[in-house]
């Protein structure tokens, strides 16, 4: 049998990570496999620059059209990342019979559907573990490990960059906007850092994570998502008395078919796993059928971390062309019948800070609403009177759905006591 | 081609949830392989008892040979437990050409190398992930999501009955005797509660996780074990007050190719991932050359987590079957070259809790002959004067080895001033 030979795309700082780490391990591929995985070509439009590892004369060349088209080429690692080319350079490297193995999030998010359909066309498989949570083996665990299981829930903090900046505004009690600036010197965000911050990211991946979970392909739009761009330090100091913690989630729940899928900050409970991890780390905690409550936790980004992942694709896909065969993408559970319900449909607890009038009656009118609405209170905190003044007022409540929620706020925010916009956080039970 | 045929040995626990899920997801296997994966039999010697599910007529059978024998069964899942008949089957079952599913880590970790090397000669496969972590694939982790890593650590709760016991002690301050009596009650722990609590369920289960990071069959009686049952109040509430939570780890190191392996209780980082993992849950923690640190966390038994693992494993050696390849066992890293280091030799941080004479010079004696035995102390905690009678002194120590500690503690035991052994817990640097 020929050798398995892999073309990479892309030679950043994932890239390096990837060759650095398939330099190291092609002795140990020979013997899990009994043939050898080789590293055949990189192409990047930089041919200058040094990335300080060593590779033949030659290796590295600038066409990436010269990998997808190269006929001796297995397998094609796409390390781009956007919509174009890397759309067209994996669909022609499916077309010439070759596997894929990308980290291509907002790809994949975008296009999935698409690409994995014109993948089965050509009977080969595209991988994507380093497209969630870097180094964190997830889409094995819901494609394989957990594949016995329904999976209820999943609640991820999927993007490190913005639990980084939670994590600083928390300890050191900075505002969002100097903890970005940290982050963004201590290279945990880049320079546009709004893909993170919006929440724009996490909906890529909880959008790949989703469509595993339920056998159906999620589209992006479908996903309601929320940025951390708004988050007060005030807010994380009351959350903090009252026994929680900031985290921007990506959510995915499934109940009697209709599926919910969003990003938004939310206050979880500070004793539980999700409120220990902090900066840069992700962590995925599902609920399955049979499985229970499972977490994983890891590094979300980085170059070996990424290159973990991107290692593992490469030796599952050489597993399966050395057997010949492929394996389909969705767990594609019977119960398909399921339908994306919209954000108003959802409920959760809330967390509301409002900005009033210091006057007698005014909770009792703020209570009026919210009851009118559906919505009952679990807890107030007012404290620091200011007669006359503006005050806050924190309220915590039972369950309710997130369409009342908005109705009752329209009417507070229009009453004359009313001094400013309510702040609201959708409150994890768990 | 035909069906994939299952033969299950041991109608118990777990194989009810097995067979609950196997029943459920027939048709999910079906599109998954394309072709039906069928329970064939049941072998258990207890015909009688109602498990709650209905099987057809005549699968239920008492004679397991009669599943290792047959001739159209393809995979035998072993949930009988224990050294014998359990070895003698799986033998069988591999001889005639049948794999293997297992959640016996008792037999793996003691007759492991002997069985695999069984498997090989036939050609077949044993999977095991349900024996370590319950429904957590950690397994599959070490060996395929993580397999572009060298592992430097292991850092596991994987014993859900300790895990419970300690919790209960330091949230309610009740002793070990008491903690264990509602562990009992309330079926967290068996009539017979020993393998849990003296550290030998724990020590099996990182045999089978330090064989796969290692990729050197590490035997039983290499690994040091100390069990949870001189757990002391005290020593909770000092823990908790110099920040430390105690619970029962495995550990796994490797450096410059000389392995640590053992299982004692330790005091872990209050603030850390590991002592947020409470009650029956268990958690992994490993450290990857290129992953980092990666946590994988969840239901450690039970029959619903555990049959989530075993099915994962049926499907898994399924699509093995279907493709006409099996995988090798261990990882198989070139640096072969490893030495499993003695007790003596390990390294590590210490919380010691010396009974000594409340009289001037006793704490400055305790520390001249730790430092004549190359340990520095970190700090000191000596409070509750009581004149001429026994006072507790704790002290933490920097990093050191253990033989030095073990020469320490056995002077200061014999001292006159000494008036109770002293208490030893090694600290977790994470």
């Amino acid at each position: 049998m020929k050798n398995i030979r892999i073309g990479i795309i892309g030679f950043g700082t994932v890239g390096r990570g990837v060759v650095k780490n398939l330099q190291r391990n092609l002795a140990v591929f020979r013997r899990h496999f009994g043939v050898p995985v080789e590293l055949a070509k990189i192409a990047d439009k930089d041919l200058k620059t040094d990335r300080g590892i060593n590779i033949p004369q030659g290796m590295l060349i600038s066409d990436a059209e010269e990998i997808v088209n190269d006929k001796s080429i297995d397998i094609v690692v796409e390390l781009i990342g956007g919509i174009e080319p890397a759309m067209s350079l994996i669909k022609k490297a499916l077309s010439n019979g070759k596997s894929v193995v990308t980290a291509n999030k907002a790809l994949l998010a975008e296009k999935g559907e698409e690409l994995f359909k014109h993948a089965g066309l050509h009977n080969r498989e595209i991988f994507f573990e380093a497209s969630v949570g870097g180094g964190i083996p997830i889409i094995k665990g819901l494609r394989e490990g957990l594949a016995a299981n329904r999976i209820f829930s999943i609640y991820a903090i999927i993007n490190g960059t913005t639990n980084y900046i939670l994590s600083r505004m928390k300890e050191e009690k900075i505002s969002f906007k100097d903890a970005l600036k940290s982050a963004k010197d201590e290279g945990y965000a880049e320079a546009d850092p709004r893909l993170d911050i919006s929440g724009m990211d996490s909906a890529h991946k909880i959008v790949l994570l989703s469509s595993i979970a339920s056998g159906k392909w999620i589209k992006l739009n479908e996903v309601y998502s929320e940025g951390i761009e708004k988050v007060d330090q005030i807010d994380i100091e009351y959350a903090k008395e009252l026994g929680f913690v900031i985290k921007l989630l990506a959510v995915y729940k499934e109940k009697n078919n209709a599926i919910e899928v969003r990003v938004n900050p939310t206050m979880v409970g500070d004793k539980g796993m999700l409120a220990a991890v902090t900066g840069a780390y992700n962590a995925i905690l599902l609920e399955g059928d049979f499985v229970g409550n499972i977490l994983y936790y890891g590094l979300g980004a980085g170059e070996k971390p990424t290159a973990s992942a991107v290692v593992s694709d490469i030796l599952d896909i050489s597993r399966n062309i050395i057997s010949g065969k492929s394996r389909p993408f969705i767990p594609d559970f019977p119960n398909r019948e399921k339908k994306i319900i919209g954000i108003g449909e959802i409920r959760s607890k809330y967390y509301f800070r409002f900005t009033v009038l210091d006057r007698t009656g005014v909770l009792s009118k703020i209570a009026g609403v919210l009851g009118d609405n559906k919505i009952s209170i679990s807890s107030v905190i007012q404290k620091g009177r200011n007669k006359g003044n503006a005050v806050p007022i924190v309220v915590l409540t039972h369950k309710a759905y997130e369409r009342d929620m908005r109705d009752a706020i329209d009417i507070i925010d229009k009453m004359d006591v009313t001094k400013g916009k309510t702040v609201v956080y959708r409150v994890g039970g768990f």
